[in-house]
């Protein structure tokens, strides 16, 4: 291999180490505000003021964590596979997690947003992006399930999602890597002009929230980074950023970083909408899978779609336009107003301001710097509102408190910076430990910032916490931004890589929390719902157990007649009704995982006995005072054997 | 199905909606600490006092927490796959979740106990068991990784583990149910009599740690609760809880519930151990998996046995007695003594605590009582110390402070008392929300407890946090018990449910902590150690990528030649050799997780691609400033094509 990549290396080590190193710990104590204990302290049996969910990144899931105590509450298992839920192994929501390429049991979930209504958080959904395999999930935040995961077709690297408008009326995912559209067997190197991206706008039905790709906008074979939408005077319009609009296929740390501006794609989707609605685009055919979970069924499906409308933005005159942008630029967030847009270059260390109104004003006036592909490059000077000068090294990610400020995370300098709107100075910076991503104000990207605490999350912490060998933990930090200077409250760890977060006051979700599910409700083709009704069934060499749980047994808790070579569904129904009362189920030598079964709910888990003998099962969940004595058997004759189907609950198995 | 069982239910359900409800919060504000704050406040950058290991229980992972903040450093996965860490998932360590029932990705890890030498805790490995599947994990606490999972033959809910010997000479593993020795087909309700329980002793090399199964003592068919082991004059003994005297193989909840006293059996494991070294037990044919981790290759391998040592206890006079301890006794604790052990019968108000010099004198005595299947009862005046007297409801566990206090855990009454040792009195009761399972005190089940912190586990929440739906979290509490009468200071929930915890001072293991993996210690037979020595070889239909990471790109990034219908090896060296620089990698549509590569370490991921295109992977781990650069493609091309073999980094594949 050539020694081309040394170069890579050389530019990037300094960073690396810049990183790792480069926060003075004396800034520490001056960072931290009077009284920090007691500004984060919850007294037990207290409710935190926000929930804080934040993206797991690699590990795929959605944590829920309380502010400002930083407790975890609740990890949503969206994209992986979770043993301790049964997410992923019970046959009720394996096909959560079925897409065109098969079981997919892992992605890389990065942003939550979530869902509003008249520009504000309305504590209905959240969304959230796997970036690896495309597909965006919705959680019902009355359940904390993730309830549906449509996978996006002709994406690759589903990065610059899942940002909704400002009356959820779409949800979008960009994709991050270009490809060939469609697919197709082609050399690398002929990259450039040939491989594209592409932008979609997903539906949200109004009413149940159901998602439906209404159309995909094929565009230029740049890489799409992020994106937020326009609100107030630029509602209607959704912003991109891109970078390696170089169009290199290799060594991007090198080869992308050469263009002194890339673009921000800023999206007319109304008029996209109205060029759909009247017939405008191409149906395409293709292949990707639609996951809904039911709350009556407590069963997920997954349906294979055939179909996608793809639109051309240069058959569409006005609807795509590309704001020049210094220089790979990483953030793009708009501010309350909906006036401004941040474009944060990660290679620049000035923060570009674009203004909504100029952008409108350049367009009518056709102030045109050529195009790209079709699409009409709009002149800098003309849409520039400001620049924030030599604010930082390494600007990723801007929030607002709605107060005429903003918040910019500095990834190389390791901190956050405040500055002002429309005067475009900076008014505060505090360091980060270390290597800052995104910041989190709740409603920092609505009409309606909550603007009393931010949260840095961060990616590297060596020295942060105590050691836990090689793999350390990442983690985020809090700071009171209530006063003129942020002051630093709190470090806390967190699961996986803490990509994003989305907050909103507890008020806005707390009253509508469902408690259990209600017994008369539960529609599962497998549920029972007394023990009158548990019985066994076989069919050929399935064997299906009928099953309930009450404190303390399982009825039947023996069961005979199970032979090697069967499949043994245990359809396991949770009888209680009241809250905070699962039952688990286990067997020894299943090839799966556990259940936890909440109060009504219904799921079944299987298990292909390989040995004669008698085997026991047991409750997982600790359930009551006689939780040790909830446990039955089950007896494995041999394959062909004549022992008869039984079971029982108290009595002998004659 | 008979209504036998609703004697059940009306014997339960006051408990349960006692244990749910019973505690009145007025008394919350009386136990809390004042300036607790400031107790639990770690500022930022600080660290923890202690390191507290918290059993995951039917997430079937370890947690790793810092007291008092309660903050979560690590998750480490032990008998569950984890799509995070790529655990379970990735070609090394699947071999670790091997068993002789073939692959269990799942298990419930309830008892983690830290090695201990002359009866102290030093902080070299951890071990943990897996309940359903029987299962012995150990924990290497300078990587903080499982290095060693060994599965237990004829036992079945392996709850009864895994405490330690004072120099871990031995970790115990005992069943809860019991089932046929050798397993066979058998009618269940001829359980009595017939079913066995077993309680292995595992040595573990005083040198590497490796654990071996030294002998298993074939007992009546109770269930086997819990247990400890003697310590100063009873080192050489060991303790185990019985319940379910009844032999009852149905609704246990009711049908082992009949007997007023059940047993703790006492076993003089020293005896058995000389009767084992000298010829004595039995070789039994069986099958069982002895997974290990090894840090030079970051490989596991799965080795199946197929014998282990056996004895009867009544070929071996002297090593085994049954204590009689009311009434279904839970908890088997030992203070550090070795003097007095503490049977809490779940069903009984009143905590037993029997005398070894007592027994040991009894023994002498031949002071008997009768036997059970030939083993003798002891007289349980001959050996009892004392009685606390009616000191709550649903009496579990226990642990000591080393200044002569124990502290009792109480599920139904939803408290912890603190009593003294010798008087018997009790000192103090705090409330716990709700429905306490064990306690921890660092060490508490040690010679030299370190007792300035309990931490309760919880089985219930329900109102004590932010709700999360239906589905809510368990939680801890911790309390300051360096005064007379305990304080509480922090709520903070936990992962799964904390089933029991392991606590040691940070300064134990913190210093020993492992940082990154030595790139010339790497054996693994796939490993490259510089970009020069990257390729990828074809054989047959398996495809092997031998690829690096540095800061910020693959090595190579570009690969051809890959059809529809290969199963593509990724095996992917980290090349960095600083602390906390993890890369990560993933495919999209690759049926398995992304990897987590620690720096000097090597990991494989498999992917299979169905679908003809060029197809981009990238880092899953934000690594540096251009870790958005950090990507490359693979060309798939259709099966049988001839598109040639290549690949590259920085230049175009020709």
């Amino acid at each position: 291999m050539k020694n081309i990549f040394k170069k890579a290396l050389l530019f990037l080590l300094p960073l690396g180490i810049f990183t790792a190193c480069g926060t003075n710990n004396s800034k520490s104590n001056s960072a931290l505000a009077e009284g920090a204990a007691e500004k984060v302290y919850v007294k037990p049996g207290d409710h935190d003021e926000f929930y804080a969910f934040v993206s797991g990144g690699f590990s795929g899931q959605l944590a829920v964590y309380g502010l400002p105590s930083g407790r975890l509450f609740k990890v949503i298992p969206v994209f992986s596979q979770d043993a301790e839920k049964a997410y992923g192994y019970n046959e009720e929501t394996k096909p959560m997690l079925n897409t065109s390429f098969g079981f997919v049991p892992w992605d890389d979930a990065h942003h939550p947003d979530i869902s509003q209504t008249a520009g504000e958080l309305d504590g209905r959904f959240l969304f959230i992006n796997g970036n690896n395999t495309p597909r965006i999930a919705k959680i019902d935040l009355t359940t904390f399930e993730t309830t549906e995961i449509l996978e996006i077709p002709n994406s690759a690297g589903n990065h610059s999602s899942s940002f909704v408008t400002e009356n959820t009326e779409y949800v979008v995912a960009g994709t991050r890597f270009s490809v060939p559209i469609p697919q197709k067997d082609m050399p690398i190197k002929d990259y450039k002009g040939n491989f594209k991206g592409s932008l979609s706008f997903i539906s949200v039905d109004p009413k149940d929230g159901a998602m439906d790709i209404k159309f995909q906008i094929i565009m230029p074979g740049f890489n799409y980074d992020l994106s937020h939408p326009g609100r107030g005077d630029s509602h209607g319009w959704f912003f991109f950023t891109t970078y390696n609009t170089e169009e290199a296929s290799t060594l991007l740390e090198v080869n992308a970083s050469q263009n002194d501006k890339d673009f921000i794609a800023a999206i007319n989707w109304k008029k996209v909408e109205a060029f759909v609605n009247g017939g405008g685009g191409k149906k395409m055919a293709t292949n990707y899978a639609h996951n809904v979970y039911s709350d009556e069924t407590h069963s997920a499906t997954s349906t294979m779609r055939k179909e996608v409308t793809v639109v051309d933005p240069r058959d569409i005159p006005g609807a795509v336009y590309l704001l020049p942008t210094p220089k790979s630029p990483h953030g793009c967030d708009v501010d309350p107003s909906g006036e401004y847009i941040v474009g944060n270059g990660k290679l620049s260390s000035n923060l570009t301001v674009h203004s909504f109104s100029k952008m409108i004003k350049a367009i009518e006036a056709k102030n045109f710097d050529g195009d790209a592909y079709g699409i009409p490059i709009l002149n800098f000077e003309a849409i520039n509102a400001g620049t924030v000068q030599q604010a930082g090294l390494g600007p990723l990610h801007t929030e607002f408190d709605g107060e005429g400020n903003a918040y910019t995370t500095f990834f190389i300098s390791s901190e956050v910076v405040k500055w002002k709107l429309k005067t475009w100075e900076v008014i505060d910076r505090k360091p980060t430990y270390y290597s800052v991503g995104h910041l989190m104000i709740p409603g920092g990207n609505s009409r309606k910032p909550f603007g009393k605490y931010a949260l840095a999350m961060n990616k590297i912490t060596k020295d942060r916490y105590l050691p836990t060998g090689p793999e350390v933990t990442q983690s985020a930090q809090l700071f009171d931004i209530s006063g003129d200077k942020m002051e630093l409250l709190l470090d806390f760890p967190t699961i996986g890589e803490p990509h994003y977060a989305a907050g909103i006051p507890a008020n806005l979700i707390a009253p509508k929390s469902k408690k259990f599910y209600a017994l008369e409700d539960n529609k599962h083709p497998y549920a029972v719902k007394s023990e009158a009704d548990t019985r066994v069934e076989r069919k050929g060499n399935d064997v299906h157990i009928y099953m309930t749980t009450i404190r303390s047994h399982f009825a039947p808790d023996n069961i005979e007649g199970i032979k090697v070579g069967d499949k043994v569904y245990f359809h396991v129904t949770n009888l209680e009704q009241d809250y905070d009362v699962p039952h688990g189920i286990s067997m020894i030598g299943a090839n799966t995982s556990e259940l936890l079964i909440m109060p009504g709910q219904t799921e079944t888990f299987t298990w292909e006995p390989k040995k004669v003998g008698v085997w026991p099962f047991y409750c997982t969940d600790f359930c009551s005072a006689l939780h040790q004595e909830m446990q039955g058997y089950v007896r494995v004759s041999p394959s062909g054997s004549n022992t008869k189907l039984s079971w029982s609950l108290g009595e002998d198995i004659e």
